[in-house]
Formats: C-alpha cells, sequence, structure tokens
C-alpha cells in the first residue's frame, strides 16, 4: 500500500462498447505496454461469469506489467480473481459495508466529486478517491461535471490519494498534477485511439 | 445447515417485473405470512446500491419469519447484508470460487439440470440445487425443460438437498417430493397470484 500513489499515476479504463471493435484483453495490454500503471475492470453489460473469466485475464496482465488491478463495482469478482482492489462509484456497494467485507489490504477506491464525499470515504475506510468528472466525457454522459478546481476542493479536503477522472486529455496533466491529483484516470483517450500504446505512452510521460 | 432441508420447502422468488405492479418487498412479505421457508433476491436490473438495500429489507423480514434468504448471483451483496447464502446459476461466479471466498456456514445453492452437473457441483462445495427448469416459464424463457424424470435423476445421483423449479404449479407438489425433492422454488406460481398469501399457503400445504 505504501506505494499506492505511485501506481496510480495512468490508470486506464477500458471499454467494452469503445476502444473500435478491440477487445478488453487488447485494449488492456496496449494500454499496459505504452504504459498505464493501473487497470480497471468495468463491464457492466457482461453476466458475473464472464466478469470473473474476464478478470483472471486482466490479473495475468497485471501481474506480467507490475500494475495494479482493480475491478469496478463488483467486490465479489475482485476477491474471486485476486485482484489488488475494487472501485465503488455511487450505484455500487457502500465504502463502509466493503470495508467491513474486504481483507485488510484489498485497495477499495471510491468516486467523490465533493469534499465533503472524500471526507466521508476516508472516514469510511476508502483507500483513493476517484475524482470528477472534471470534464464532460462520452463514457458516463450523465455525470456532473467539476472542473479543476473542483479537483483541487477535493485533494485539499483529504489525505487519500486522488485520481482525475472524466474526459481528460493529456494536455491537461501537469494542472491535475498542480491542482493535487496523482494521476489521471482515462478511458476513451486511450483505449479509443488509433494508436492506443501510443496515447498510453504520450499520457504517461506528460504525468511524470 | 442441519435443518437446510426443512428450509428449502417452499422457496419464494419474488419478480421484480411481474407480481402485478407490487413492490419485492410487498411480495417477499405476502409470500412468507402464506409460508414461504425461504426466500431469494433476484433483480439483474438494480443497481448494486440498490440491490444491497434491497437485500437488507429481505434480511429483516426473513429474521422476523425465521425464512432462509438467499441472493441471487451476487455474493458481494450476500455477504453485506448477512443473507444466509447465495444462489449462483451457468452465468454467474463458479461455485468453487465462491466457496473459497464465503465463510464457512454461507449457504451455497447451484443450478443443476443433469446428474453430471449435481456431483460437479457437490465436490465443489454447493450447498443444494436448484433443479430444473422442469417445465417452462415466464420468467426464464430461454432454459430447457427437464420434467419430473430429469429431477428424479438429478435427486438420485446427489446427497445434495435438491429444489424443483420453473413452471412449478402446487398440484405437482406431490410428485416433486415424490421424485427426490425436499421442496419447489416458485417464483409467478405465487408472487403473480392475486392473492400471494394465499397463494403461498396453497403450495406450503400440498408440500408437507
Amino acid at each position: 500500500m505504501i506505494d499506492l500513489a505511485r501506481r496510480l499515476i495512468l490508470y486506464v479504463i477500458p471499454d467494452a462498447l469503445g476502444g473500435r471493435g478491440r477487445t478488453l484483453e487488447e485494449q488492456a495490454r496496449l494500454a499496459l505496454e505504452g504504459g498505464a500503471t493501473a487497470l480497471q475492470l468495468r463491464h457492466k453489460e457482461a453476466s458475473s461469469r464472464r466478469l470473473y473469466d474476464e478478470a483472471l485475464v486482466f490479473r495475468r496482465l497485471c501481474d506480467a506489467f507490475g500494475a495494479l488491478f482493480i475491478v469496478n463495482d463488483r467486490l465479489d469478482v475482485a476477491l474471486a480473481s485476486g485482484a489488488d482492489g475494487v472501485h465503488l462509484g455511487r450505484a455500487d456497494l457502500p465504502v463502509s459495508a466493503a470495508r467491513r467485507l474486504a481483507p485488510r489490504g484489498l485497495v477499495i477506491g471510491a468516486s467523490a466529486r465533493t469534499a465533503e464525499a472524500a471526507r466521508l470515504f476516508e472516514e469510511q475506510g476508502a483507500d483513493y478517491l476517484g475524482v470528477g468528472a472534471l470534464f464532460p466525457t462520452k463514457t458516463k454522459t450523465d455525470a456532473a461535471v467539476i472542473g479543476v478546481e473542483g479537483l483541487r476542493r477535493v485533494c485539499r479536503a483529504t489525505a487519500l490519494p486522488c485520481v482525475a477522472i472524466g474526459g481528460i486529455s493529456e494536455g491537461l496533466a501537469r494542472e491535475l498534477l498542480d491542482a493535487g491529483a496523482v494521476g489521471a484516470a482515462v478511458s476513451s483517450a486511450v483505449v479509443a485511439a488509433d494508436d492506443i500504446r501510443e496515447a498510453a505512452r504520450l499520457f504517461r510521460n506528460r504525468l511524470e
């Protein structure tokens, strides 16, 4: 856990419906080759069995690249697949309930848009925060945006490492770090690129 | 666990999309009042948070009536809500993976259509089997049917308590018990009835 912030620098979320026809596994592998430090498996449309099978693949890939592996929403799939952690959004299990269930050392991430939410999730035992959406995004069209100033407010309110998320392009990387984020979480900006590997590499360089 | 078979006599699965506009909670309460010995929470369309909230309601109801409470598919929600167990179908986590994760004493049910599947799930640590579909059903239109003879074959192949499921009407109750089932799992036959309480009572009487 001591290097969690270092592993959250470039947090890539492959997109089962985007990614230009490339499978989740292909997107994941190319992103890791380009320098992703963390992967999140998010696949709302999949059955539990399919998600579990995909999680086993992501686990192997992340092991091969020394990357952090996080499962979105599903604590059971995270535990069954040996993931490093689970990410909980507003429609997922409460952080406090997941913390009670999860073994020590399992990373719990939570989505926070405000300073109040950040403090609450820190208190409930979250290990990092996904902060956003910063900007409008194609992946989650219903999310309210908070901008870089909103990110700064959340980062100031918590001791937890904060990952900026939502509509981030690599030109904004420095600004996010200056606002207090330890890294950026990206989906389409990397996985819908012509060259995923190159897009990840650019992002990673800007974030270092 | 010693009385598991006794608690599987009338296993009711409320239907979020059926139930004639009655909520899952209303369906559950009336079924329990009519004599359901077990409830399964199944709500594929719900977010994790909503399912968790519904599970807490089912937990309280089942406690009040001394009924067994099982969550469909979601081991994490089962654990977080204090359910007695989880039911795993073909599209859910493997029984073996769930058994590794689940604390001792958590009931694991599995769906089995054949003697081979029954033996496999028994080996993997399942505690009971849902056997079917016996007959065509409105709730799961894609399920292959095995009839009472199929039920008998599965019951003979395993030492686990078997609950018959799929298109069962209360007139068939005796036949299912004769074939080796310990009880019946029903959805629309009870929760889509005009009078859920009365429908459950009729079923329960036939199964005793």
